[in-house]
């Protein structure tokens, strides 16, 4: 079978979405150990200026949610943006991954040529073709709010590895 | 025109690439600025047992030499491991960048269904289909140490913002 925009986007998004709520597990179970409020932990940031864990993993849910449905030409919902727990966050995980599944992948690998326009910031909208904005926007800024995710867990000491990132892949080690 | 392996690939190593240095440039900058040895940013880290900078680029640039090679079937070039300084690790960026290229896309889209043999850890080996390596192994670990890199600079205090990360990507703005 050969590559496709689909393939290279919705078992990614699944894996790593999988991954992520597994990374969330470990960071309740290290505020559980440490008697830590997890709203303390699902507001940390690496610096002032940058996003908390929160917001990290509701831009990295976006990118997968938006990015997929932007690209089969769907409606993507909506969700609040007031996750304030690590729980909450799971639970925006599940959602996501509940509507990645019903995504067809043959409208995402139609969509190569079309022009997709989306929200870049408060007022400016970003244009892209199809492929572009999976290989270039969706894919970057989705490894990179999960990376930042696990970026600040792992700065405040939890134990979470190169493996947790990567999730279930399909590897075979010897 | 369809997707494609190469595609998905060597287009987003040159441009993230690309933006690795002029990331890099704005580190050096800062170093300079705040009269900071550049070798002390090289050595930062995000946690004791986490990589520094200069690992976080040798993995980037690896995951890009090694896994393009890899899937159009060559050997890749080997650098040694050695950078200290800044200017060290751009220049690994350049040379990592004349690599990429010089590959021949047509040998990657090729490579979906063979079994790519890849060295994990100091003794074990991971084999995955050439399709799930590039979609599942090389991309994700690629973002990875980039924004692992982007986290470590921005942590200290440097002014790099998404922009920086994502690079000249083909968007248009309204």
């Amino acid at each position: 079978m050969s590559y496709s925009m689909s393939k290279a986007a919705l078992p990614s998004f699944e894996i790593e979405l999988n991954a992520l709520s597994a990374i969330l597990d470990k960071a309740a179970a290290f505020a559980a150990e440490k008697k830590v409020d997890p709203a303390v932990l699902a507001a940390w940031r690496l610096a002032p200026d940058m996003f908390p864990l929160s917001r990290q993993v509701q831009i990295a849910t976006d990118q997968a949610k938006n990015g997929s449905a932007r690209l089969a030409g769907i409606e993507p919902p909506r969700f609040e943006d007031n996750e304030k727990t690590i729980d909450e966050l799971k639970e925006r995980v599940a959602k996501t991954l509940a509507f990645i599944k019903t995504i067809d992948g043959k409208a995402i690998d139609g969509s190569g040529d079309r022009e997709i326009t989306f929200p870049l910031g408060p007022t400016n909208k970003g244009h892209m073709k199809g492929d572009d904005y999976l290989t270039h926007f969706v894919i970057p800024n989705f490894y990179f709010h999960l990376t930042a995710t696990y970026a600040i867990l792992r700065h405040v000491g939890i134990n979470v590895g190169k493996q947790d990132f990567l999730g279930a892949i399909p590897m075979k080690i010897t």
